[in-house]
């Protein structure tokens, strides 16, 4: 056995949340016809399914909706859900309970963020800096957030930031990770400008909840959306969430007012008057099979072996591992590493970029090795800690290096 | 045996739908103390479970979640579900293929049809009209929408519209059945009248898709928007749609572009660019438990007993024998027939007004027959007729009166 098939072995039996692996289903061994289990490694795009997720989804399914039906929306707590399962989020991104509401996709919270960060602004701010190498929805609804509220949107990178911010900023959009390189960004300093500046900041979570501590409330972020199917596992096309920090909720005026965010949602007036708290954020009926799903998902987060601390550490430690196997498995030159070395700057993803990226993931995913692909160049690797292990990720570069060779 | 209760059995022996019942999950005899199961007249606000769905979602999570994990998005057709699932309501409510998605809810589909509507409006048009017993949503995201586009909003009864119809009106905002009183609106002839005056239609079909013929494409409507999950039983907050005829689909200008809608979504190119046809309703990543939970939900409408035109015939049968029951069961003056006796202005529900109706509605529920309560005097009792037979419509008239006596 080589070196570095026995360092996986070892650290593996050293790990704290090797436990939780058997909360999640993933292959077995029979599944594969190579030397072992496939190695999913896209769980950044979409988390594996929680083993307690389909038990869940058919009570809601059989006895919620097929038995009591319509009064499941008070007998279920069906109604409560969106709030009630931002309560359950709120943790791990280091925010107090009463701020956070799981709704519609990321897209539309994206939306309702901006619009509600520009009026929160206020008049004479008129630009919106979004980050430019963002995941690509962002800035396009940033672009129709700014066309309706007769702002501008300037394109900038993260680091630019400081530099660019002035007294007519009026929002700034970034993103935590970033999607494609996996980079983290400094969110307590460019908070911190963004304030100094006097504008509102609106931060996507999508690849850094569940990852890595967020610290919402402490680095004194205004607005945040995120999705919930990546490393809080909650299924395909699960809810998005949206933060409004406490001292923003009573002017934040959302473009989107449907009736689940009135004050009195069951009054039937034609006036609308916005709800109170994170409530406000809401729009219309929650999916509920979706957003149950997602409540049974983040259950895992209640374990006493389970903590954010914990799994970034056990992050860093596997994205550590993995760069060392291909840097000790894959040919000189095959391959760039285009995430950061810094811990500081790195996402829980590897990307590593190749000219035939395409086709070396299709290859890839054929050997049982599953991470993604994002044009033009680059092969992508997430690592979630809860199910990954690191004999997991020495299979993954072995495997890898066996194709580029 | 009463002559109604004869005629009931007689009415249900001669019942072409009656088979259709055994698709849907329905209380047993044995779930009541009562003489008989229980009646579930509110499949007007929460249709009742199909019998296929539990499996499907079974499927969905374990399966295509579980085991294909980032797979399905192919593998499993998840990404293409909005439009392919579009393609079944089409002919539900009378549009060809190609002009519906299927996602979000319903007001943030309102949203997005009366932003597009001003659009394709044009310059120099600046008046929503909206329906002025809507149901609130649609007026809250109405006033939003024309906040966002300086517009105005003006509330008038459907039956004004005509006459309130000017130069200056960009959209109509109205509802083809009223949520509270059951009334159905002339769609065709109030179509027209904004067309004729170079207005553009908006329609929502939440309370008639389902339950009567819509005929979209045939009357010029000229977008549209419903829920699922009242008359076409998707399931607790499953997805919404929207139609845009196909003539504007081209000109149609969403203000959420998210990267679903885009041209090539997985190009990740910063710039936008919609994608043709009914795509370009899309917005962000489709909640697929709840999307195709409503897939398995639209199959009964593909059995060749079922149609639109039967539907809506033993609807009308249902709602008039109710009618029957009631004048002959309940003492006179203790209820007043709130939804219109003539056909033409009646959808698939009665709403019977009285004093006190919160708490009969709460007597009634607590005898098994489920309707609802609208504030602040109103019971209104939805009549699904896929499930539905005229021995249940005859029990719910006969506990109606007991309680009322």
């Amino acid at each position: 056995m080589s070196d570095l098939r026995e360092r996986a072995l070892e650290l593996d039996s050293a790990d704290q949340l090797a436990g939780v692996r058997g909360a999640f289903v993933l292959d077995t061994v029979s599944d594969h016809a190579a030397d072992a289990a496939g190695v999913y490694l896209d769980g950044n795009s979409l988390g594996a399914l929680p083993a307690n997720v389909p038990g869940r989804v058919e009570d809601v399914v059989r006895r919620q909706w097929g038995e009591l039906r319509i009064r499941s929306w008070t007998e279920s707590g069906w109604w409560t859900a969106p709030e009630r399962i931002g309560d359950l989020i709120a943790p791990l991104v280091g925010a107090a309970a009463g701020q956070i509401v799981v709704g519609d996709s990321t897209s539309v919270n994206v939306f309702k963020a901006l619009v509600g960060a520009v009026r929160l602004a206020g008049a004479g701010r008129d630009e919106i800096l979004v980050d430019a190498a963002t995941f690509p929805t962002d800035g396009y609804i940033a672009a129709s957030a700014a066309r309706m509220t007769g702002c501008e949107v300037r394109a900038v990178q993260p680091g630019e930031v400081p530099d660019a911010l002035n007294s007519r900023t009026a929002a700034v959009l970034l993103n935590h990770v970033d999607y494609r390189s996996g980079r983290l960004h400094d969110l307590p300093g460019l908070t911190a400008a963004v304030r100094a500046a006097g504008a509102v900041s609106v931060w996507d979570l999508c690849h850094s909840a569940g990852a890595l501590p967020v610290g919402l409330d402490a680095h004194g972020v205004d607005l945040a959306v995120g999705c919930t199917y990546k490393f809080l596992n909650g299924g395909p096309g699960s809810p998005a969430y949206l933060y409004v920090a406490e001292r923003h909720q009573a002017a934040f005026d959302s473009p989107l007012p449907g009736w689940n965010s009135h004050a009195e949602p069951f009054g039937m007036r034609p006036e609308y008057e916005a709800a109170d708290g994170a409530v406000r954020g809401r729009v219309g009926t929650p999916d509920i099979l979706s957003m149950l799903a997602l409540e049974a998902a983040l259950e895992v987060w209640q374990r006493p072996d389970v903590s954010v601390g914990g799994v970034r550490a056990k992050s860093l430690a596997l994205t550590d591992f993995f760069l060392e196997c291909v840097a000790a498995y894959v040919p000189e030159g095959r391959v760039e590493v285009v995430t950061p070395l810094a811990h500081a700057e790195r996402g829980s993803q590897i990307a590593l970029r190749c000219a035939d990226a395409g086709e070396v993931m299709g290859r890839l995913i054929a050997a049982g090795v599953v991470g993604d692909f994002r044009a033009p160049d680059v092969l992508r690797f997430g690592f979630t800690p809860l199910y990954l292990g690191f004999a997991d990720v020495e299979r993954a570069a072995r495997v890898l290096a066996e194709i580029l060779r």
